[in-house]
This record gives C-alpha cells, structure tokens and sequence, in this order.
C-alpha cells in the first residue's frame, strides 16, 4: 500500500437566522468567503484552511467563525470529516467540517470581513471545492437533529414564545407549519416546559414564554463535551 | 498562527456480537491489536493506521476490517474526528474513526490475525492513545442510535424474532429488559413490520418472525450515502 497523508483542514458552516421585518426570526443564512487564489480563484467558499500548532480541532472551526463573523461560538459540533480522493484538484486535502449556530442578535452583531457575504442556505452558488454538497448535507443534519433534540433552542434566547420556535423550525425546514399541529407535536414531545412569565408588551393576552427542557442535550456529544470543550 | 499539518490516520472500531451458548445474541466485543512498537509498544489499540494514496477516509475503515477480522464491511459508518493536542506523545495524529458493526454469524466466520484478541466491549485494559476514550464514545453513539434508529439491525439477519431482537438490545445497553414492556415500545415505534413467517422448528408455537422498516434508514449518513460508497 502506498501511504498518503494528505493535507489536513478546518471548514466551518455558519448556519444563522436573519430576523423578517417584524423582528421574528427570518431565514437561514451562512457567510461565505471569495477565494483569492487557485484552485477555485474567485469562487465562493466555506470559511477554513490550515490547523493552528496549538489549537484543536474544535478550536480551529471556533477561530474561522470569529475570523468571519467577529462572533465567539456558542454553539459549535463536529459535523463530519471529507476525504473523497478527488475533492481538491492539485493536492490531496481532508477536512475536517464543524458547524456553528448563531442565534438573530448574535447575526445583528456580526462584523464580516473584505471577502466575506451572507447567502441564503438555500439559495447558493456553484461553490469552491465540494462545499455544495458540504452545505446540502449540513442542512440535512440539520432538519433531521430538530426532530429529535433540542437544536433549534441555538437559534433562540432563554425562553421564547410557541410562534417563535414555529418561525425557527419553519426557517430550517423552509415551509410553512400548521400551529395547532406544531404546537400539539412540541408539547407531546416533552422537550419544552411552560413557565409562568408571559411576553412583554402592551397586548391584551401577551403570549407564554416556554424554555426548553434542560434535561435533553442540546449536542450530542455524550462524553465528548468536556474533551471537546477543552481543545 | 503557526500551521500544523498533523499525521492523519483512520481507526476502526469493530463491535460484534458473540453467540451465547443457546445460539442466541451474546456479549458485546471487538478486536485489538496489539501494538509492536513505540508509543505504547506491546499495548493494545483500535485497527488503524495511515490512509492509502489510493483510498477514501471509509475505504481505509473498510480495509482496517478487512485485515482484522477477514470480513468485508456490510455495515461502517463515520464515527468521529480526534485531534486533541497531546493525544500522541510524539507527533501530533488526527484520527478518523469509523465503527463496524458484524453479525453473530459474520463473526463466527471472522480470522483473527496474530496480535489480534477480542475483548468484551464493557471490559477492556488500559488502551493506547486515547482509545479507551473512543470507545467509549462510540458505546454512546450505539446506545443512542439504539433508541432512534434501526441500527440493531446491523446485528440481525432480514428477519428475527422480538426475543433475538431483544437479546440484542440487552447485549449493546448491557442490561435485562422485560420482555412485556419491550414488546410494546418497539410496536409502538413502528421500526419494525410483523411477517407472515414464523420461527421454524419443532415447536408447538413457533414465534413470529419480524423484519425492520425499511423506510427507516440503517445508517444516517443521509445525501452523503452515495459519496461514501463511491470513497
């Protein structure tokens, strides 16, 4: 056998929810950067590249979303690791793929680089790379975690109203829910509790705030949080 | 920053069921290798090493259990990227690790090469590297997926009956469950479809045979099932 070892690399998929005019949350959207040199010269990209020495793997996905967006990760997980042998035209290049979520105030923050834009997730170019079909499996990810955990409460402050997370879920899964079934559907499912504040504001019934039930994991990392906390 | 590019490597992690005396599903395990030099020469680690120039990230998995056990993958699926810092004590190593699940019956044809042992899964020594951590990761992964998916098929001829598909689930969750309860919960889930076939032998009633829904997926690799085959 002839050994290889490829070029290792770290590429991150910002998954963040922009806000719709009346300040609920909007669509799906993640930043992409132009490459300025080959392969690809000009094409957009998923944010990454080369391993710091001293960073983990986790550490180095938390570094492309700051030096794209100037956020800090709050939610960050290890999406899946690409090594097909013709994804790089001139070298042999694996990478290592990450996913953050970014909540609509933490995307009002934001501050993207020369280079950088947002693109709606369904709705891209032809990208660099094999990031197309990087991004097409993240969003399935995606779709598939928010039936059975708590993902779309990265997406979401503390405690958030039923539309709310209607208007999360519909942004993910790009259609429309009927609220009577979205709201009958979470609340069999156990992974939201009622609390006794209501939503501010000047309404004749202000709308309950629910959280979510603490005791399902928001990653599913089982016992690789602490490991991956640490690099 | 300073770049790094570190070793890569794939690792396998092989869990079988054995036979317990009546035939039936038995324990938990999976093959080691003794390693035969330095770090941790004469300890035992998970199959892997280097990829080939000429194979994909689930290729080298592939030939890891080829090489281990003598079979061939019928299920293999990406578990995890670890790139801690200091997981190698002399050159820094990425490992990806896929995990292999193989039938009572794929097992009983399994060869063993030299410096290859089979351990039980809840009972392994002091590994090399931080293997100990991956699989211990990868219990987890098994265990939940258990719950959500029909992974324990991977262990299960086309059709079964509820007590051989039971005694699987004890032996990956490592304890009794009764019977009564689990018939319920696995009917209710609508995972797997009541055959007209039953059980053959010269009993007076002989159990129903079961098979999985095939409209639940096996392995969740989702639009990634093709690229992966392909690698």
């Amino acid at each position: 056998m002839n050994e290889s070892n490829p070029t290792l690399a770290v590429s991150t998929v910002i998954f963040a929810l922009s806000r719709a005019e009346n300040g609920a949350p909007g669509a799906l959207r993640l930043p992409l950067v132009r490459r300025i040199r080959e392969p690809f010269d000009g094409r957009w990209a998923l944010p990454g590249g080369p391993i710091g020495a001293d960073e983990g793997l986790a550490g180095a996905a938390g570094r492309n979303l700051r030096e794209t967006t100037g956020l800090n990760p709050t939610y960050l997980e290890q999406l899946y690791a690409f090594g097909d042998l013709d994804r790089s035209p001139a070298e042999r290049v694996v990478s290592i793929v990450y996913w953050a979520l970014v909540r609509p105030d933490e995307a009002d923050a934001a501050t993207v680089g020369e280079n950088v834009r947002w693109f709606a997730a369904d709705d891209l170019p032809e990208l660099a790379f094999d990031h197309n079909q990087i991004v097409e499996y993240a969003l399935w990810r995606l779709r598939t975690k928010l039936e059975y955990s708590r993902i779309a409460h990265a997406f979401l402050g503390e405690t958030f109203t039923l539309a709310e997370l209607r208007l999360v879920h519909e942004a993910v899964l790009g259609k429309a829910l009927d609220p009577a079934n979205f709201r009958r559907q979470i609340e069999s499912s156990k992974a939201i509790i009622a609390t006794e504040e209501r939503l501010t504001g000047g309404r004749h019934r202000p709308p309950r705030l629910f959280r979510y039930n603490q005791s399902v994991e928001l990653t599913d990392n089982g016992p690789l949080t602490r490991a991956e906390a640490a690099s």
